[in-house]
C-alpha cells in the first residue's frame, strides 16, 4: 500500500508538471517465473491503473515448440480489464529475448497480431538494439550487437509494414465479453501467506492460471474483474477461483449475481476468512454457503483421490484432485460430483445450487488441468455461453472484436509447428492479411504459426 | 549447557514460588522433520528431566496412509524413560492437525490408545479450538474455526467417554522392558558435527531410528537409556548405534555390562572418538575393541558393497551396506558376516565376542532397514528375549504392562485400512472395550485402524 | 587484480628474508567441486607462477571406480606449463583422503605414477598422520589416527622404495607437446558473468573440460597456454573453447598462428566479447571471423538439436547440441556439418576455412563428450598429429616424454579394475619397474590399477 501511496503521489506530482498534451502510462510487471505468469503480487494493477490515462503492460514469454499465446493473452486481457475495456499499450515484449527464446520463423508475426487481438494499440519491443554490456546482454533486441539486420528484424520489417497499412483499421479493438474472471490482490496475499501448507510453493496464480488457460484453450473469452468490479451485469458466467480473504459485502454482492440469473462458479478456499485473513466462525464456505447451498467444517491434502466414476470421462491419469479437497456436504445445492477414496467418499467434490435466477456451482477441490477445463466448458455451457468460436480448440486460437467501423473481426492462429486446416464457421469476410474473401464454412488452411485476420462482411 | 542450566534456574524459581500441591513438567519436543522424528539435538531431556516432577512430551506424526504408531512409541518410550519409568503426559498431540494430517475414521481412537499402551497418563490435543488467524492458522484442534462437532471431534469425544469408565484401571501402567537402547546427546551432537562426510545430511537420528523402528516392527518393547543411566541391571540386551563420542569410563560400564552376562550390539563409529571429539589414538573402535573382539582402521562409504551370501536372507535388494563401512578385522572375536566387494571382501561386516559371560557383536556398518531388523531379531533371540509378542509383527502391534490391580494388559493395534486376523498366544483375559472374553490361541478381528485392550484374567 | 598484486608484494618481502638457497613456491589449487576439477577462476596461475621459483599444485581426486587419472594429468599439465615446461611439486594430494576416497589396492602406486608422468618432481601427500579432531577430521593421511601402519601407509612405502631406486633416472621429465588447449582466466571470469543464461550454472570449466577429457582419453598430451604465451611455435594445433573475453591483439595472435600453417579449433562464444567485456559491435565471432571465415548474429539454447546425417557416427543418443548453439553461415569457409532441426537446419553447425597455410576449424555449438572426443580427433589428425598413442585408449593411458639421459619413457597405466593386455608399438625398451625388456609390437599385461614404465633402448 505504501507502495501504492508513493505511486499516486508521484502521479500528482507528473500532473502537474505535464502538459495538456501529454499523457501518463505505466509498464506494469506480471507474476514472473522467468517469463510473464501471473496476476502481480506486489502491485494491485486494478487501485494502480486508476492513475493512468492508459495502461501499459510487459509480456514475456517462451517461444519455439514452447509458445502458446497464453501470456499474451493473460496480460493483455488483463491490461485491458484494469482500464475497464480501454485499448492499451505492449510497452515492453521480446524480440529476440533471451537465448533460449530466439524466434522460429512466422512467431515474431504471430505474437504480434495475438497482442492485437486481444486489444493492443501498440506493440515496443525490448528493445531495437541489443546493449553490448552489463546484466542485459543477452536480453536480446531486434537488433544484435553487430545492429546489422537479421531473421528477427526482418520479420519485424514485415510486421511493420502490415500495420503501416492495417493499423488505422485495426486499432480501438473493442471486447464484449460475457465471461469473467474474478481476481483479488487481497485474496491472493493472504493465499500466498499460507499457501496449501507449511514448505509449499504452490501460490494463488498457480491456482488461477488453469481456470484462465481452460477458457484460452477454449476460445471463451474473459474479462478479469476483482473487488473494485461493482457492475457485474455485463457478465452472464464468473469464475472465482480462491477468493481467500474478503469482507462479507464483496460475496455478497457476487452472490447477488447469481441471484439476479448470473453463473458463478466458486472454487475451493474462497470465501475461507475475511479481509483481515482471520477465519470466519460460521460453517464454511461463509456467506458462500447461501448461495451455493453446501458446507464444510474439515479438509485435507488429496492423496490417491479422484472423481467417483470419472464422471467428465478424461480418463484415469487426469481424473484426479491435487493440491486441496474439501469435505462437502450439499445442504439445499445438489450433488454434481463425489470423491473417490476409502475414507472421503461419501464427501461431495462439486456441487451445484439454484439460487434466485441463476446458478452456483462450488467445486471443492484443485482438478488436473484437463479436468479442470472439462468443469470449465461444463460451466460455460450453462451460461448458454457454446458458441462458433468454441468449435476451435487450442492450438488453434480465436480471438475477437468490434472495429471502430462496426464489423466484427476473427484473428485466426495457428499456435503449432504445422500447417493447420480450419473449418470457419462465423459470418463471411475477408482475411485483411491477404485480402482473399473468407466464405462462412470454407475450411481456412494456416501456415505453421501462421496467422488470418478476418473482418465480417456485414456490421 | 546455557540452555539447561537457564533451565534449571528457572526451575528454581519455579519451585521458589509454586505451591505445595503443585507440581511441574515440561512438554518436551522431538527433533522436527515436519513431525517428531527423533530424539531432540537441542536440549537433553535426560538432564532436563530431573527438574521435574512428571514428563511431558509434544508427539506429532503423520497419519492416513502413512499413520504407522512409530512416533508415538518412540516419543512415549523416551518421555517413561527419561524419568526412569515414571508415567508421563502427553501434553501436544495433533487431533485433525495439518491438512495431510486430517484422520480418516477410526485412527484418532487407534492413536489415544496407542499412547496409552506406551504409558502415557494423559492425552491432551493441540487443541481444542483452531486459531482463526496467524501461524498456526492450519494447526488444525478439534473443533474447526466454526466450533461445531465435526467427526474428528465426534470421533475424539468416544475416547472421552471410553477414558471416563477405563481410566481408572488403566492409568499407571508399569513397564519391565529387558531391551534398551543406548542414546548419547553428547554422541549425537558430536556425530551431527561430522555426519557421513562434507555435505552429507545424515544425522544420528537417522541411524538410531532404524535400530529403533525394528524393535517396534518385531514388538518387542525397549527403553531408552543414556550415559547417566548407572544401573544396567534390568537388562538383557543392550543396542549402542553410534556411539560417537564417549568417555572411556562410559564404554567401560556398558562392557562391564556385557561381561556380567549381557548382549551388547554396538554399531559402527562407537568408541571412535572421546568426550572432547578428540579421535581416539589407540586401535579402533577403542575400548571397544576389547570387548567385541575386532579392530580396525580404515573404512570408506560403501558403493555396491553387500554381504557375503546374504547370510541374513533379504534378497538382493535389501542385502545392503549404506553410508558407512568399517574395514573389520576380529581378533578375539568371530566373523559372522563378511562384505562382498572387489577390494573389500577380505573384511568382516559383522563380528562377535563372547565377553565374560556376556556376548558382543560389533556391526561394522550401516545395513538397510529390512537387514537392520534381521540383525537386530538376532540379537533379541540370542540374549533369550524373543517370546509370544513376537508372533506379532507389525502392522499388527502389540504393547504389553502391568495394570496397577497387578494384571498383566496387552493393547492390540491394527495399523492398516483393512481388518486382521490375529492369533492372540499370551493368557486369557478380556477386552477391556467389548468385555468379550478372550481365550489363549483364539483368532481375534481387529477393524481397519482397530484396537483391543486385553486384560489377563489372572494376575 | 588485489588478490595477485598482494600475493606478488607477499612475494617481495619473502625474496627480501629468503636466504640465497632458499627458493619459493605456493600450493596453487584448482577450481573445486568436491575434487580438483577445472581452471581455478579466483587466481590467475599464469600470473601468479611467475614469481615463483617452482610451481606447485594441489591436486584431489575420486577414486575407487571413480578413479580415472584425468585430474592428475589436468592439474600436472597445467602445473607444468604455467612455468612454460618446468617440473612441479604436487605439495598436496590425497592419501586416504576422504571417506569416500579410500583407495582400492594398487589405485595409491598408479596414482604416484602418474603424478611423475605428467612431469611432477615431488610427491606429497595431505597428510602423514590424520588430525584428532577438527575440520579435518576425515581428510585422512596416509595413517589414520591410530599411527598404525594401514594398506594405505604400506602401499605409499613400496612407491617410496620403488622412487628411491627410479627417483634420480625419472625426475626431470621434459614434455615435447604438440598440441596446446588455450585457456583464458579473462574469458573465464567474464563466461561465468553470464554462462549460459540467468539461471544457468554451467561455467567455463564446464566447457573446457570436455575438450581436455577427449585429448587425455586418446592419449594426445597437450600443453596449457594463455594470453600471455607469445611463443605459439612449438604447436602445431591450438584448442581454443570459449574464448569468450580477449582484445583483438589476443585473438590476432591466434589467427596468425593459422596463418603460418597452424590448426585452430575455436568453439562457440570465442571472440564475442572485447576484453572489457563488451561485445564487439562487428559481426560475429569478431576478429575470428577473418581467419574461420564464418559469421553469425543469432544463437539459442537447443533444444532437441542434432547434427545431420550423424556425420561422426556417434549414434542418436550422442549426436547432439546441448548448452548452447550459433546460427553460422560460412563466408570464405565450407561446412564440415549443419544442424538438424525443423527450424535451424539452414545453419551450418561446423565450419572449416584455410587460411594462410594453415587451417581454422569453428564449433559453433557445445557437443556432447563423445560428440566433442570425434571433433578433437578430426582436428588432430588434420594436424598430422595422430601417432602410435593414439592406437590406446582410455581406459589404457599412455603418457610419454625424454628423460634426463635422452631416453624417451612411456609411462603405462590400466585405470579398470581389470587386468588389460597392451599392444606396445613404441620403439623397444624396459620396464623399469621390473626389469623386463619390452619388445616393440609385444603384449604387455598390465595388472588391474597397474602400471608400467619403459624407457626406450635407443635415445
Amino acid at each position: 500500500m505504501s507502495h501504492l501511496r508513493e505511486m499516486c503521489s508521484s502521479h500528482g506530482l507528473v500532473r502537474a508538471h505535464a502538459r495538456k498534451d501529454q499523457w501518463v502510462t505505466q509498464n506494469f510487471d506480471l507474476d514472473w517465473r522467468g517469463f510473464s505468469y501471473g496476476i502481480q503480487p506486489s502491485v494491485n494493477h486494478f487501485a494502480a491503473a486508476r492513475s493512468l490515462d492508459v495502461a501499459g503492460i510487459d509480456i514475456y514469454h517462451p517461444t519455439q515448440s514452447h509458445l502458446t499465446g497464453i501470456e499474451i493473452a493473460f496480460g493483455g486481457d488483463l491490461a485491458r480489464s484494469i482500464r475497464h475495456g480501454q485499448n492499451y499499450l505492449v510497452i515492453e515484449t521480446e524480440a529476440q529475448g533471451f537465448p533460449e527464446w530466439t524466434p522460429y520463423p512466422g512467431q515474431l508475426r504471430l505474437q504480434a497480431f495475438s497482442h492485437l487481438a486481444n486489444g493492443a494499440n501498440m506493440l515496443e519491443y525490448w528493445h531495437w538494439g541489443t546493449t553490448t554490456n552489463a546484466a542485459e546482454t543477452y536480453w536480446r533486441g531486434l537488433l544484435s550487437q553487430d545492429s546489422k539486420p537479421n531473421p528477427t528484424y526482418l520479420e519485424a520489417a514485415t510486421i511493420g509494414k502490415d500495420l503501416a497499412g492495417l493499423g488505422p483499421q485495426l486499432v480501438n479493438l473493442r471486447k464484449h465479453n460475457r465471461i469473467a474472471i474474478y481476481v483479488s490482490n487481497q485474496a491472493l496475499t493472504a493465499f500466498d501467506a499460507f499457501k496449501f501448507g507449511w514448505g509449499s510453493r504452490t501460490t494463488y496464480n498457480d491456482v488461477l492460471r488453469p481456470f484462465y488457460d481452460a477458457l484460452y484453450r477454449m476460445n471463451a473469452e474473459a474479462d478479469f474483474i476483482d473487488p473494485t468490479t461493482t457492475d457485474l451485469s455485463p457478465y452472464k458466467l464468473i469464475l472465482v477461483p480462491a477468493l481467500y480473504a474478503a469482507p462479507d459485502s464483496e460475496i455478497a454482492r457476487l452472490n447477488a449475481f447469481a441471484e439476479q440469473g448470473g453463473h458463478l462458479l466458486y472454487a475451493f478456499k474462497s470465501g475461507f476468512s475475511d479481509e483481515n485473513v482471520k477465519v470466519r466462525f460460521t460453517t464454511q464456505p461463509g456467506l458462500i454457503a447461501k448461495a451455493a447451498g453446501v458446507e464444510y467444517s474439515q479438509f485435507t491434502i488429496p492423496e490417491s483421490v479422484s472423481l467417483e466414476g470419472d464422471p467428465y470421462h478424461v480418463g484415469p491419469a487426469d481424473n484426479t484432485a491435487r493440491w486441496w479437497m474439501e469435505f462437502l456436504t450439499p445442504t439445499t445445492g445438489t450433488t454434481v460430483a463425489t470423491y473417490h477414496h476409502p475414507a472421503w467418499g461419501k464427501y461431495a467434490a462439486i456441487t451445484r445450487n439454484t439460487y434466485g435466477k441463476g446458478e452456483v456451482t462450488y467445486l471443492g477441490f484443485m482438478p488436473s488441468d484437463a479436468l479442470t477445463e472439462k468443469i470449465v466448458e461444463e460451466a460455460v455451457k450453462r451460461a448458454n455461453l457454446w458458441g462458433p468460436q468454441q468449435s476451435l480448440h487450442y492450438p488453434t486460437i480465436m480471438r475477437s472484436g468490434t472495429l471502430t467501423n462496426g464489423h466484427e473481426v476473427h484473428y485466426l492462429f495457428n499456435y503449432t509447428a504445422s500447417p493447420a486446416q480450419v473449418s470457419y464457421l462465423l459470418p463471411s469476410g475477408k482475411d485483411l492479411l491477404t485480402n482473399n474473401p473468407i466464405q462462412q464454412h470454407i475450411t481456412i488452411t494456416l501456415p505453421a504459426w501462421g496467422a488470418a485476420i478476418i473482418e465480417e462482411t456485414t456490421p
